[in-house]
Protein backbone atom coordinates (compact mmCIF):
# COMPACT_ATOMS: atom_id res chain seq x y z
CA UNK A 1 0.00 0.00 0.00
CA UNK A 2 1.05 3.60 -0.57
CA UNK A 3 0.85 5.76 1.99
CA UNK A 4 3.06 8.31 1.67
CA UNK A 5 2.94 11.43 -0.96
CA UNK A 6 5.98 11.63 -1.78
CA UNK A 7 5.96 8.21 -2.79
CA UNK A 8 7.65 8.54 -6.66
CA UNK A 9 4.56 6.91 -8.10
CA UNK A 10 2.28 9.64 -6.19
CA UNK A 11 4.53 12.70 -7.55
CA UNK A 12 4.30 11.05 -10.83
CA UNK A 13 0.58 10.74 -10.47
CA UNK A 14 0.15 14.47 -9.75
CA UNK A 15 2.38 15.32 -13.06
CA UNK A 16 -0.42 13.51 -15.11
CA UNK A 17 -3.37 14.93 -13.60
CA UNK A 18 -2.58 19.04 -13.79
CA UNK A 19 -0.16 18.79 -17.13
CA UNK A 20 -1.16 18.14 -20.39
CA UNK A 21 2.61 17.90 -21.31
CA UNK A 22 3.32 14.97 -19.17
CA UNK A 23 0.31 13.19 -19.97
CA UNK A 24 1.37 13.59 -23.76
CA UNK A 25 4.60 12.37 -23.60
CA UNK A 26 4.03 9.13 -21.70
CA UNK A 27 1.23 8.66 -24.10
CA UNK A 28 -1.41 8.09 -21.16
CA UNK A 29 -4.39 9.62 -19.54
CA UNK A 30 -6.26 9.67 -16.60
CA UNK A 31 -9.88 8.01 -15.87
CA UNK A 32 -11.39 8.82 -12.49
CA UNK A 33 -14.22 6.99 -10.87
CA UNK A 34 -16.01 3.74 -10.83
CA UNK A 35 -18.00 3.84 -13.93
CA UNK A 36 -14.79 5.24 -16.01
CA UNK A 37 -13.20 2.07 -14.78
CA UNK A 38 -15.80 -0.32 -15.27
CA UNK A 39 -16.22 0.65 -19.16
CA UNK A 40 -12.36 0.83 -19.56
CA UNK A 41 -11.11 -1.11 -22.43
CA UNK A 42 -9.02 -4.01 -20.66
CA UNK A 43 -6.72 -3.56 -23.18
CA UNK A 44 -5.69 0.01 -22.39
CA UNK A 45 -5.79 0.02 -18.93
CA UNK A 46 -1.91 0.16 -17.45
CA UNK A 47 -2.45 0.92 -14.37
CA UNK A 48 -5.18 0.87 -11.55
CA UNK A 49 -5.07 2.79 -8.14
CA UNK A 50 -7.63 2.27 -5.29
CA UNK A 51 -8.77 2.99 -1.15
CA UNK A 52 -9.61 0.04 0.69
CA UNK A 53 -12.61 2.11 1.48
CA UNK A 54 -13.54 1.42 -2.12
CA UNK A 55 -12.55 -2.15 -1.94
CA UNK A 56 -15.09 -2.09 1.32
CA UNK A 57 -17.80 -0.54 0.06
CA UNK A 58 -17.62 -2.19 -3.58
CA UNK A 59 -17.82 -5.64 -1.37
CA UNK A 60 -20.39 -4.54 0.51
CA UNK A 61 -22.66 -4.22 -2.55
CA UNK A 62 -22.62 -7.72 -3.76
CA UNK A 63 -24.51 -6.98 -6.88
CA UNK A 64 -23.58 -8.59 -9.84
CA UNK A 65 -21.95 -5.31 -11.38
CA UNK A 66 -19.66 -5.73 -8.17
CA UNK A 67 -18.63 -9.12 -8.74
CA UNK A 68 -18.25 -7.94 -12.28
CA UNK A 69 -15.75 -5.51 -11.22
CA UNK A 70 -14.04 -7.94 -8.44
CA UNK A 71 -12.75 -9.96 -11.23
CA UNK A 72 -12.09 -7.32 -13.50
CA UNK A 73 -10.17 -5.66 -10.88
CA UNK A 74 -8.17 -9.28 -10.60
CA UNK A 75 -7.40 -9.56 -14.00
CA UNK A 76 -6.03 -5.71 -14.73
CA UNK A 77 -4.34 -5.75 -10.94
CA UNK A 78 -4.53 -2.26 -8.73
CA UNK A 79 -2.15 -1.18 -6.52
CA UNK A 80 -3.74 0.17 -2.76
CA UNK A 81 -3.12 3.71 -1.91
CA UNK A 82 -3.97 5.12 1.85
CA UNK A 83 -6.86 7.60 1.69
CA UNK A 84 -5.20 11.09 2.43
CA UNK A 85 -2.86 9.97 -0.12
CA UNK A 86 -5.61 9.20 -2.82
CA UNK A 87 -6.66 12.69 -2.20
CA UNK A 88 -3.46 14.00 -3.48
CA UNK A 89 -3.84 12.03 -6.39
CA UNK A 90 -7.36 12.97 -7.56
CA UNK A 91 -8.65 15.60 -9.49
CA UNK A 92 -12.10 15.69 -7.84
CA UNK A 93 -13.01 17.13 -4.70
CA UNK A 94 -14.89 13.82 -3.47
CA UNK A 95 -13.19 11.06 -4.84
CA UNK A 96 -14.77 7.68 -5.06
CA UNK A 97 -11.24 6.24 -4.71
CA UNK A 98 -10.12 4.55 -7.85
CA UNK A 99 -8.05 5.84 -10.25
CA UNK A 100 -7.36 4.53 -14.07
CA UNK A 101 -3.88 5.35 -16.13
CA UNK A 102 -5.04 3.83 -19.58
CA UNK A 103 -3.07 3.79 -22.99
CA UNK A 104 -4.27 6.86 -25.65
CA UNK A 105 -5.85 5.06 -28.26
CA UNK A 106 -4.75 5.82 -31.95
CA UNK A 107 -7.60 6.40 -34.42
CA UNK A 108 -7.01 6.82 -38.22
CA UNK A 109 -9.28 8.67 -40.41
CA UNK A 110 -10.70 5.56 -41.94
CA UNK A 111 -12.04 4.47 -38.66
CA UNK A 112 -13.90 7.44 -38.47
CA UNK A 113 -15.92 6.54 -42.07
CA UNK A 114 -16.84 3.48 -40.90
CA UNK A 115 -20.25 3.70 -41.44
CA UNK A 116 -21.30 3.80 -45.15
CA UNK A 117 -22.85 7.46 -44.24
CA UNK A 118 -20.19 8.84 -41.97
CA UNK A 119 -21.93 11.54 -38.97
CA UNK A 120 -18.67 13.47 -37.66
CA UNK A 121 -18.25 16.73 -35.96
CA UNK A 122 -15.13 18.71 -36.50
CA UNK A 123 -14.52 21.41 -33.70
CA UNK A 124 -12.31 24.05 -34.64
CA UNK A 125 -10.06 25.47 -31.26
CA UNK A 126 -12.70 24.83 -29.07
CA UNK A 127 -11.69 25.46 -25.23
CA UNK A 128 -13.85 24.74 -22.64
CA UNK A 129 -13.01 21.00 -21.53
CA UNK A 130 -16.56 20.38 -19.82
CA UNK A 131 -18.28 21.18 -24.10
CA UNK A 132 -15.66 18.99 -25.19
CA UNK A 133 -16.50 16.28 -23.17
CA UNK A 134 -20.09 16.54 -23.52
CA UNK A 135 -19.83 16.84 -27.10
CA UNK A 136 -18.42 13.12 -27.30
CA UNK A 137 -20.91 11.96 -25.23
CA UNK A 138 -24.22 13.36 -26.83
CA UNK A 139 -22.39 12.41 -29.96
CA UNK A 140 -22.20 8.62 -28.93
CA UNK A 141 -26.16 9.24 -28.04
CA UNK A 142 -26.67 10.59 -31.38
CA UNK A 143 -24.34 7.42 -33.19
CA UNK A 144 -21.79 10.35 -34.72
CA UNK A 145 -18.97 8.25 -36.06
CA UNK A 146 -16.19 10.40 -34.82
CA UNK A 147 -14.69 13.54 -33.94
CA UNK A 148 -12.32 15.91 -35.78
CA UNK A 149 -10.37 18.61 -33.45
CA UNK A 150 -8.08 21.73 -34.23
CA UNK A 151 -4.43 20.93 -32.34
CA UNK A 152 -5.84 24.05 -30.74
CA UNK A 153 -8.70 22.62 -29.33
CA UNK A 154 -8.70 21.85 -25.73
CA UNK A 155 -6.68 18.98 -24.50
CA UNK A 156 -9.22 15.87 -25.02
CA UNK A 157 -7.24 13.84 -22.14
CA UNK A 158 -8.42 17.00 -19.31
CA UNK A 159 -9.60 15.46 -16.44
CA UNK A 160 -12.61 17.55 -16.13
CA UNK A 161 -12.90 16.40 -20.51
CA UNK A 162 -12.45 12.68 -19.70
CA UNK A 163 -14.89 13.11 -16.58
CA UNK A 164 -17.53 15.21 -19.21
CA UNK A 165 -17.37 12.36 -21.41
CA UNK A 166 -19.13 9.60 -19.02
CA UNK A 167 -16.92 7.12 -21.01
CA UNK A 168 -17.75 8.37 -24.47
CA UNK A 169 -14.15 8.41 -24.66
CA UNK A 170 -13.66 4.98 -24.68
CA UNK A 171 -16.22 4.61 -27.84
CA UNK A 172 -16.32 7.74 -30.11
CA UNK A 173 -12.83 8.03 -32.43
CA UNK A 174 -11.39 11.10 -32.80
CA UNK A 175 -8.68 12.88 -33.90
CA UNK A 176 -6.26 15.81 -33.93
CA UNK A 177 -5.06 17.46 -37.41
CA UNK A 178 -2.72 20.29 -38.24
CA UNK A 179 -5.15 21.71 -40.98
CA UNK A 180 -8.54 21.33 -40.16
CA UNK A 181 -8.75 23.02 -43.88
CA UNK A 182 -7.23 19.80 -45.37
CA UNK A 183 -9.66 17.23 -43.15
CA UNK A 184 -12.94 19.35 -44.60
CA UNK A 185 -10.71 18.81 -48.40
CA UNK A 186 -10.73 15.22 -47.58
CA UNK A 187 -14.26 14.56 -46.63
CA UNK A 188 -15.66 16.67 -49.29
CA UNK A 189 -13.83 14.32 -51.78
CA UNK A 190 -15.72 11.05 -50.27
CA UNK A 191 -18.81 12.80 -50.64
CA UNK A 192 -19.43 13.96 -47.41
CA UNK A 193 -20.82 17.00 -46.63
CA UNK A 194 -19.59 19.91 -44.47
CA UNK A 195 -21.76 22.46 -43.05
CA UNK A 196 -20.92 25.50 -40.71
CA UNK A 197 -22.65 26.30 -37.34
CA UNK A 198 -22.67 30.27 -38.38
CA UNK A 199 -24.29 32.86 -37.41
CA UNK A 200 -24.16 33.97 -40.93
CA UNK A 201 -25.81 30.81 -42.22
CA UNK A 202 -29.07 31.71 -44.43
CA UNK A 203 -31.17 28.71 -43.76
CA UNK A 204 -31.89 27.16 -40.22
CA UNK A 205 -30.21 23.76 -39.52
CA UNK A 206 -33.25 21.63 -39.77
CA UNK A 207 -34.20 23.02 -43.43
CA UNK A 208 -31.28 20.47 -44.46
CA UNK A 209 -31.32 16.50 -45.13
CA UNK A 210 -28.58 15.00 -43.59
CA UNK A 211 -29.54 11.96 -44.38
CA UNK A 212 -26.32 11.34 -46.18
CA UNK A 213 -22.89 11.13 -44.98
CA UNK A 214 -22.24 14.61 -42.84
CA UNK A 215 -19.88 16.32 -41.04
CA UNK A 216 -21.07 19.47 -38.76
CA UNK A 217 -18.43 22.19 -38.07
CA UNK A 218 -18.07 23.63 -34.65
CA UNK A 219 -16.30 26.54 -33.86
CA UNK A 220 -14.31 28.64 -30.93
CA UNK A 221 -17.11 29.41 -28.08
CA UNK A 222 -16.06 33.59 -28.35
CA UNK A 223 -15.28 33.76 -31.81
CA UNK A 224 -16.76 31.08 -33.67
CA UNK A 225 -15.40 30.06 -36.66
CA UNK A 226 -12.43 31.06 -38.64
CA UNK A 227 -13.54 32.66 -41.90
CA UNK A 228 -10.92 30.68 -44.19
CA UNK A 229 -12.12 27.34 -42.43
CA UNK A 230 -15.55 28.17 -42.55
CA UNK A 231 -15.46 29.02 -46.69
CA UNK A 232 -14.37 25.75 -47.34
CA UNK A 233 -17.70 23.91 -46.42
CA UNK A 234 -20.48 23.07 -48.38
CA UNK A 235 -22.87 25.12 -46.50
CA UNK A 236 -23.51 27.67 -43.55
CA UNK A 237 -26.21 26.68 -41.50
CA UNK A 238 -28.03 28.58 -38.17
CA UNK A 239 -29.67 27.73 -35.28
CA UNK A 240 -32.76 29.74 -34.79
CA UNK A 241 -32.69 32.06 -32.06
CA UNK A 242 -35.61 33.70 -30.35
CA UNK A 243 -35.52 36.66 -27.46
CA UNK A 244 -31.98 38.49 -27.54
CA UNK A 245 -29.93 35.54 -27.66
CA UNK A 246 -26.69 36.12 -30.11
CA UNK A 247 -25.18 32.49 -29.93
CA UNK A 248 -25.73 29.01 -27.77
CA UNK A 249 -23.16 27.64 -26.09
CA UNK A 250 -20.79 25.41 -28.35
CA UNK A 251 -22.10 22.10 -26.80
CA UNK A 252 -25.92 22.26 -26.80
CA UNK A 253 -25.46 24.17 -30.90
CA UNK A 254 -23.35 20.49 -31.47
CA UNK A 255 -25.99 18.38 -29.96
CA UNK A 256 -28.79 19.94 -31.74
CA UNK A 257 -27.01 19.71 -34.76
CA UNK A 258 -25.92 15.65 -34.27
CA UNK A 259 -29.36 14.94 -32.63
CA UNK A 260 -31.48 16.31 -35.72
CA UNK A 261 -29.30 13.93 -38.39
CA UNK A 262 -30.53 11.24 -35.94
CA UNK A 263 -34.28 12.49 -36.33
CA UNK A 264 -34.13 12.67 -39.71
CA UNK A 265 -32.09 9.44 -39.98
CA UNK A 266 -34.41 7.39 -37.96
CA UNK A 267 -37.63 8.96 -38.80
CA UNK B 1 -13.06 55.77 -5.19
CA UNK B 2 -12.87 52.55 -2.94
CA UNK B 3 -9.05 51.28 -2.46
CA UNK B 4 -9.90 49.01 0.58
CA UNK B 5 -10.26 45.59 0.90
CA UNK B 6 -11.56 46.12 4.35
CA UNK B 7 -14.26 48.53 3.24
CA UNK B 8 -18.03 47.79 4.61
CA UNK B 9 -19.55 47.76 0.85
CA UNK B 10 -16.58 45.58 -0.22
CA UNK B 11 -17.10 42.90 2.61
CA UNK B 12 -20.82 42.79 1.77
CA UNK B 13 -20.01 42.69 -1.67
CA UNK B 14 -17.95 39.57 -1.36
CA UNK B 15 -20.59 37.68 1.08
CA UNK B 16 -23.13 38.55 -2.01
CA UNK B 17 -20.77 36.78 -4.15
CA UNK B 18 -20.19 33.50 -1.82
CA UNK B 19 -23.21 33.12 0.44
CA UNK B 20 -26.71 32.44 -1.38
CA UNK B 21 -28.69 33.48 2.05
CA UNK B 22 -26.96 36.54 2.02
CA UNK B 23 -28.17 37.54 -1.51
CA UNK B 24 -31.77 36.22 -0.05
CA UNK B 25 -31.77 37.87 2.29
CA UNK B 26 -30.97 41.11 0.70
CA UNK B 27 -33.03 40.52 -2.54
CA UNK B 28 -30.38 41.09 -5.27
CA UNK B 29 -27.98 39.39 -7.16
CA UNK B 30 -25.15 40.00 -9.19
CA UNK B 31 -23.70 40.04 -12.54
CA UNK B 32 -20.38 40.68 -13.42
CA UNK B 33 -18.85 41.67 -16.89
CA UNK B 34 -19.75 44.83 -19.80
CA UNK B 35 -22.67 42.48 -21.50
CA UNK B 36 -24.27 42.09 -17.83
CA UNK B 37 -24.44 45.53 -17.52
CA UNK B 38 -25.60 46.41 -21.00
CA UNK B 39 -28.57 44.23 -21.11
CA UNK B 40 -29.21 44.82 -17.49
CA UNK B 41 -33.09 46.43 -17.29
CA UNK B 42 -31.98 49.81 -15.49
CA UNK B 43 -35.05 49.40 -13.02
CA UNK B 44 -33.31 46.45 -11.52
CA UNK B 45 -29.69 48.48 -11.42
CA UNK B 46 -29.22 49.40 -7.62
CA UNK B 47 -25.39 49.83 -7.54
CA UNK B 48 -22.70 49.88 -10.20
CA UNK B 49 -18.82 49.09 -9.18
CA UNK B 50 -16.03 49.16 -11.72
CA UNK B 51 -12.88 49.68 -12.14
CA UNK B 52 -10.03 52.91 -13.85
CA UNK B 53 -9.00 50.54 -16.31
CA UNK B 54 -12.24 49.30 -17.25
CA UNK B 55 -13.54 53.11 -18.49
CA UNK B 56 -10.30 53.68 -19.95
CA UNK B 57 -10.79 51.04 -22.12
CA UNK B 58 -14.35 51.73 -22.63
CA UNK B 59 -13.02 55.32 -23.77
CA UNK B 60 -10.80 53.35 -26.01
CA UNK B 61 -13.32 51.91 -28.17
CA UNK B 62 -15.15 54.76 -29.51
CA UNK B 63 -18.14 52.36 -30.60
CA UNK B 64 -21.49 52.71 -30.94
CA UNK B 65 -21.77 50.44 -28.15
CA UNK B 66 -19.27 52.63 -25.81
CA UNK B 67 -21.22 55.67 -25.77
CA UNK B 68 -24.94 53.71 -25.28
CA UNK B 69 -22.93 52.15 -22.00
CA UNK B 70 -20.98 55.51 -20.96
CA UNK B 71 -24.67 57.24 -20.83
CA UNK B 72 -26.35 53.90 -18.90
CA UNK B 73 -23.62 55.20 -16.44
CA UNK B 74 -24.34 58.57 -16.47
CA UNK B 75 -27.70 57.52 -15.53
CA UNK B 76 -27.60 54.47 -13.46
CA UNK B 77 -24.36 55.78 -11.61
CA UNK B 78 -21.20 54.04 -10.70
CA UNK B 79 -18.35 53.76 -8.32
CA UNK B 80 -14.85 53.43 -8.36
CA UNK B 81 -13.19 50.49 -7.22
CA UNK B 82 -9.35 49.92 -7.58
CA UNK B 83 -8.14 47.13 -9.58
CA UNK B 84 -6.56 44.72 -6.15
CA UNK B 85 -10.15 45.54 -4.77
CA UNK B 86 -11.62 44.63 -7.28
CA UNK B 87 -10.16 41.44 -7.67
CA UNK B 88 -11.42 40.80 -4.31
CA UNK B 89 -15.41 41.33 -5.28
CA UNK B 90 -14.52 39.45 -8.20
CA UNK B 91 -15.84 35.79 -8.80
CA UNK B 92 -14.28 35.42 -12.04
CA UNK B 93 -10.71 34.87 -12.90
CA UNK B 94 -9.90 37.98 -15.13
CA UNK B 95 -12.42 39.97 -14.10
CA UNK B 96 -13.45 42.82 -16.73
CA UNK B 97 -14.03 45.62 -14.01
CA UNK B 98 -17.12 45.67 -13.83
CA UNK B 99 -19.65 44.34 -11.49
CA UNK B 100 -23.79 45.21 -11.40
CA UNK B 101 -25.95 44.75 -7.95
CA UNK B 102 -29.48 44.07 -9.51
CA UNK B 103 -32.71 43.72 -7.60
CA UNK B 104 -34.59 40.42 -7.97
CA UNK B 105 -37.23 40.28 -10.91
CA UNK B 106 -40.77 39.23 -9.20
CA UNK B 107 -42.62 36.80 -11.53
CA UNK B 108 -46.09 35.63 -11.21
CA UNK B 109 -47.61 31.77 -12.83
CA UNK B 110 -50.13 34.12 -15.22
CA UNK B 111 -46.83 36.02 -17.15
CA UNK B 112 -45.01 32.26 -17.67
CA UNK B 113 -47.69 31.53 -19.53
CA UNK B 114 -48.36 34.79 -21.14
CA UNK B 115 -48.53 33.27 -25.07
CA UNK B 116 -51.51 31.29 -26.33
CA UNK B 117 -49.46 28.04 -26.39
CA UNK B 118 -47.05 28.72 -23.50
CA UNK B 119 -43.41 26.22 -23.87
CA UNK B 120 -42.29 26.07 -20.01
CA UNK B 121 -39.18 23.99 -18.32
CA UNK B 122 -39.91 22.55 -15.42
CA UNK B 123 -36.78 21.49 -13.25
CA UNK B 124 -36.85 19.31 -10.22
CA UNK B 125 -33.66 19.55 -8.20
CA UNK B 126 -31.28 20.57 -10.89
CA UNK B 127 -27.96 21.13 -9.00
CA UNK B 128 -25.67 22.23 -11.53
CA UNK B 129 -25.30 26.09 -11.56
CA UNK B 130 -23.83 25.94 -15.08
CA UNK B 131 -26.96 23.58 -16.12
CA UNK B 132 -29.51 25.68 -15.36
CA UNK B 133 -27.52 28.99 -16.88
CA UNK B 134 -27.19 27.15 -20.11
CA UNK B 135 -30.84 26.28 -19.70
CA UNK B 136 -32.11 29.55 -19.35
CA UNK B 137 -30.11 30.58 -22.01
CA UNK B 138 -31.04 28.11 -24.37
CA UNK B 139 -34.56 28.41 -23.42
CA UNK B 140 -34.76 32.01 -24.97
CA UNK B 141 -33.03 30.90 -27.80
CA UNK B 142 -36.40 28.63 -28.17
CA UNK B 143 -38.66 31.33 -27.43
CA UNK B 144 -39.45 29.58 -24.06
CA UNK B 145 -42.35 31.02 -21.78
CA UNK B 146 -40.91 31.14 -18.90
CA UNK B 147 -38.93 28.60 -16.25
CA UNK B 148 -40.51 26.80 -13.03
CA UNK B 149 -37.98 24.80 -10.54
CA UNK B 150 -39.02 22.58 -7.33
CA UNK B 151 -37.14 24.83 -4.22
CA UNK B 152 -34.16 22.29 -4.56
CA UNK B 153 -32.86 23.78 -7.54
CA UNK B 154 -29.49 25.31 -7.66
CA UNK B 155 -30.06 29.14 -6.90
CA UNK B 156 -30.59 30.72 -9.88
CA UNK B 157 -28.66 33.41 -8.73
CA UNK B 158 -25.44 31.46 -8.33
CA UNK B 159 -22.65 33.58 -9.88
CA UNK B 160 -21.51 30.67 -12.05
CA UNK B 161 -25.36 30.41 -13.34
CA UNK B 162 -26.01 33.68 -14.12
CA UNK B 163 -22.90 33.68 -16.22
CA UNK B 164 -24.54 30.94 -18.07
CA UNK B 165 -27.61 32.83 -19.02
CA UNK B 166 -25.20 35.12 -20.89
CA UNK B 167 -27.80 37.28 -20.40
CA UNK B 168 -30.75 35.91 -20.33
CA UNK B 169 -31.73 36.19 -16.50
CA UNK B 170 -32.59 39.49 -17.56
CA UNK B 171 -35.78 37.93 -20.14
CA UNK B 172 -37.03 34.74 -19.42
CA UNK B 173 -39.47 34.68 -16.61
CA UNK B 174 -39.13 32.05 -13.94
CA UNK B 175 -40.47 30.79 -10.74
CA UNK B 176 -39.52 28.51 -7.36
CA UNK B 177 -42.07 26.54 -6.41
CA UNK B 178 -42.33 24.48 -3.26
CA UNK B 179 -44.64 21.26 -4.92
CA UNK B 180 -43.99 20.87 -8.30
CA UNK B 181 -46.72 18.54 -8.27
CA UNK B 182 -49.32 21.50 -7.48
CA UNK B 183 -47.50 23.34 -10.30
CA UNK B 184 -48.00 20.31 -12.87
CA UNK B 185 -52.20 19.95 -11.92
CA UNK B 186 -52.17 23.59 -12.56
CA UNK B 187 -50.80 23.34 -15.92
CA UNK B 188 -52.83 20.72 -16.76
CA UNK B 189 -56.13 22.72 -15.99
CA UNK B 190 -55.12 25.09 -18.14
CA UNK B 191 -54.97 22.63 -21.30
CA UNK B 192 -50.63 22.36 -21.04
CA UNK B 193 -49.88 19.09 -22.21
CA UNK B 194 -46.86 18.21 -19.30
CA UNK B 195 -43.67 15.74 -20.71
CA UNK B 196 -41.48 13.88 -18.69
CA UNK B 197 -37.98 13.09 -19.82
CA UNK B 198 -37.86 9.57 -18.47
CA UNK B 199 -35.52 6.89 -19.61
CA UNK B 200 -38.42 4.56 -19.20
CA UNK B 201 -40.35 6.69 -21.93
CA UNK B 202 -41.83 4.52 -24.26
CA UNK B 203 -42.01 6.92 -27.00
CA UNK B 204 -38.93 9.21 -28.52
CA UNK B 205 -39.67 13.07 -28.17
CA UNK B 206 -39.35 13.54 -31.73
CA UNK B 207 -42.90 11.43 -31.97
CA UNK B 208 -44.82 13.84 -29.70
CA UNK B 209 -46.77 17.10 -31.08
CA UNK B 210 -45.65 20.15 -29.05
CA UNK B 211 -47.70 22.22 -30.89
CA UNK B 212 -50.03 23.12 -27.95
CA UNK B 213 -49.28 24.66 -24.52
CA UNK B 214 -46.34 22.46 -23.62
CA UNK B 215 -44.11 22.05 -20.44
CA UNK B 216 -41.23 19.55 -20.54
CA UNK B 217 -39.96 17.78 -17.13
CA UNK B 218 -37.00 18.19 -16.35
CA UNK B 219 -35.08 15.97 -13.17
CA UNK B 220 -32.03 16.03 -11.07
CA UNK B 221 -28.17 15.44 -13.06
CA UNK B 222 -27.76 12.08 -10.46
CA UNK B 223 -31.78 10.59 -9.67
CA UNK B 224 -33.81 11.80 -12.99
CA UNK B 225 -37.31 12.78 -11.61
CA UNK B 226 -39.28 11.47 -8.40
CA UNK B 227 -41.81 8.58 -9.80
CA UNK B 228 -44.30 10.35 -7.76
CA UNK B 229 -43.85 13.97 -10.11
CA UNK B 230 -43.03 12.15 -12.75
CA UNK B 231 -46.30 10.26 -12.43
CA UNK B 232 -48.20 13.29 -13.04
CA UNK B 233 -47.29 14.21 -16.08
CA UNK B 234 -49.64 13.04 -19.02
CA UNK B 235 -46.70 11.47 -20.93
CA UNK B 236 -43.33 9.81 -20.34
CA UNK B 237 -40.68 11.04 -23.57
CA UNK B 238 -37.53 9.80 -23.51
CA UNK B 239 -34.68 11.19 -26.22
CA UNK B 240 -32.84 7.73 -27.98
CA UNK B 241 -28.84 7.15 -27.45
CA UNK B 242 -27.01 4.77 -29.18
CA UNK B 243 -24.02 3.11 -28.37
CA UNK B 244 -23.30 3.22 -24.41
CA UNK B 245 -24.67 6.03 -23.45
CA UNK B 246 -27.18 5.67 -20.56
CA UNK B 247 -27.99 9.49 -20.13
CA UNK B 248 -27.58 12.83 -21.66
CA UNK B 249 -26.28 15.74 -19.47
CA UNK B 250 -29.31 17.73 -17.86
CA UNK B 251 -29.00 21.12 -20.02
CA UNK B 252 -28.55 19.42 -23.53
CA UNK B 253 -31.79 17.00 -23.04
CA UNK B 254 -33.42 20.47 -22.03
CA UNK B 255 -31.92 22.15 -25.27
CA UNK B 256 -32.93 19.18 -27.48
CA UNK B 257 -36.75 19.43 -26.27
CA UNK B 258 -37.15 22.51 -26.59
CA UNK B 259 -35.70 23.08 -30.11
CA UNK B 260 -37.71 20.14 -31.38
CA UNK B 261 -40.71 22.81 -30.07
CA UNK B 262 -39.22 24.77 -32.01
CA UNK B 263 -39.06 23.45 -34.83
CA UNK B 264 -42.20 21.78 -34.75
CA UNK B 265 -44.26 25.33 -34.15
CA UNK B 266 -41.88 26.63 -36.85
CA UNK B 267 -42.05 24.46 -39.33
Amino acid sequence: MITSTSNQKVKQLVQWQTRAKARRQDGIFLAEGLKMYEEAPRELIQEVYLTEAFLQSLRERQQRAAVYIEEKLKETGYELVAEEVFDRMSDTRTPQGILTVLKRPVYELQQLLREDRPLLVLLEDLQDPGNLGTILRTGEGAGITGVIMSKKTADIYNPKTIRATMGSIYRVPFLYVEYLGETIRALREKGIRVYAAHLQGQNYYSSFSFAEGTAFLIGNEGNGLHRETADLADFYLKIPMEGQVESLNAAIAASLLVYEAHRQRNA
